[in-house]
């Protein structure tokens, strides 16, 4: 018996690690000719590694660590227009249009008539809010959870809270680590759905063995397979 | 009949705005000589005004508007030491240790025997889960809501969920605006404990003729004027 179903949102209801990806692309243009672009990634990955016990996940996190890379790597004497330019390219990544996945709103429709939907996300709460706002599913979800870290513990509360107990629910996202590893551990079944780029941080290996888990090639999969752990 | 008791956070059960003040001296500091004192608080405050629909509160967001500042302040030309004291300072306030004020554990642990407990703050949630931590609090907390906005509606979720309804809920916060005008409106009851120091944007008229308002001097104060709803 299935009551409840937590979903992922960023990369899994929406595009979220390409806009990532493109504002670094960006970042290796403004210091090209004064750093290398695979320096440049490693030492943003330190930095943001290093700033995380601070940070936390998140846009602005990320702008912050992209001006002390640049700093860093100038010795302090970044031009102006870099520090300019990566303020802006953060607002912009705050600002960018929230672009759902294909066939996400139609799957939504289908689980909320039967399941209680939860929305588990991490990140930065005033930004997850805002995108849900803009992504136009906020009415499918019967709760919305934004969490600082997805561990068995923050499964167990939330489905124990919302749900019927982590027994009774499916969590579905494109993390391993985050979305499928924890919920398993928490007693919830898991779905597990790829995004194209995942960040290092959050892969893992499948757990292949475990009767409680499936890979599915896309959202739209979701629905039969719950049915499948219903019947 | 109460059951429920609503606190804020900042400034309310530890030191807050002094964080930023400080800060803000020391920012006024690092561009001394090239910005006069108040030009500069203006121009941060209309900046930090403009990316509050961007960034919301907290001190990432902060930082971000005070590099801006420096930034258009020197139309682009602002020392890279500049730049890099101010990641610096915005690191530090992240990590600044957690001030309790005088005599809130005491009140905390007399309340959290006979009345659900729960705090409820603005902000950014990754800082306000790690100040929590650090003050050794949150133990005598039923539950913890980190909100984007405190209003009316807001008030009645939480003391819906948390407890029994507003009706029989008590909010006990510093800002007038956001937790006590937004905690009536919900038809809860509601104290105000001043700080000395206290965000503009959080100042209105007290409701002296509301007979579900109390103004107190400090939260020593709270448990008996609970006490009295209740007798």
């Amino acid at each position: 018996m299935i009551t409840t179903i937590g979903l992922d949102a960023d990369d899994t209801l929406w595009h979220n690690e390409n806009v990532f990806r493109l504002t670094q692309e960006r970042f290796r243009g403004l210091l090209a000719g004064i750093a290398d672009p695979d320096v440049l990634d490693e030492r943003l990955a330190e930095i943001e590694r290093r700033n995380h016990r601070l940070y936390g996940y998140g846009v602005k996190g990320f702008t912050l660590s992209m001006i002390e890379t640049a700093m860093e790597l100038t010795s302090n004497e970044a031009p102006g227009r870099v520090i300019a330019d990566i303020l802006a390219a953060g607002r912009e990544m705050l600002s960018h249009p929230v672009e759902t996945l294909p066939g996400v709103r139609e799957v939504l429709a289908e689980l909320s008539a039967d399941y209680r939907l939860v929305l588990i996300t991490k990140g930065d709460l005033f930004h997850q809010e805002q995108k849900l706002a803009a992504s136009g599913l906020g009415n499918f979800f019967a709760a919305v959870e934004i969490v600082t870290e997805k561990d068995a513990s923050t499964y167990q509360r939330v489905f124990d809270r919302v749900g019927t107990g982590s027994e009774q629910a499916v969590m579905c996202g494109n993390s391993m680590r985050s979305d499928v590893l924890a919920a398993l551990e928490a007693g919830a079944y898991a779905a597990h759905v790829p995004y194209p780029l995942t960040w290092e941080r959050e892969l893992a290996d499948a757990p292949r063995d475990n009767p409680r888990f499936v890979e599915l090639a896309s959202l739209a999969e979701l629905p039969g397979w719950v049915r499948t752990l219903c019947s």
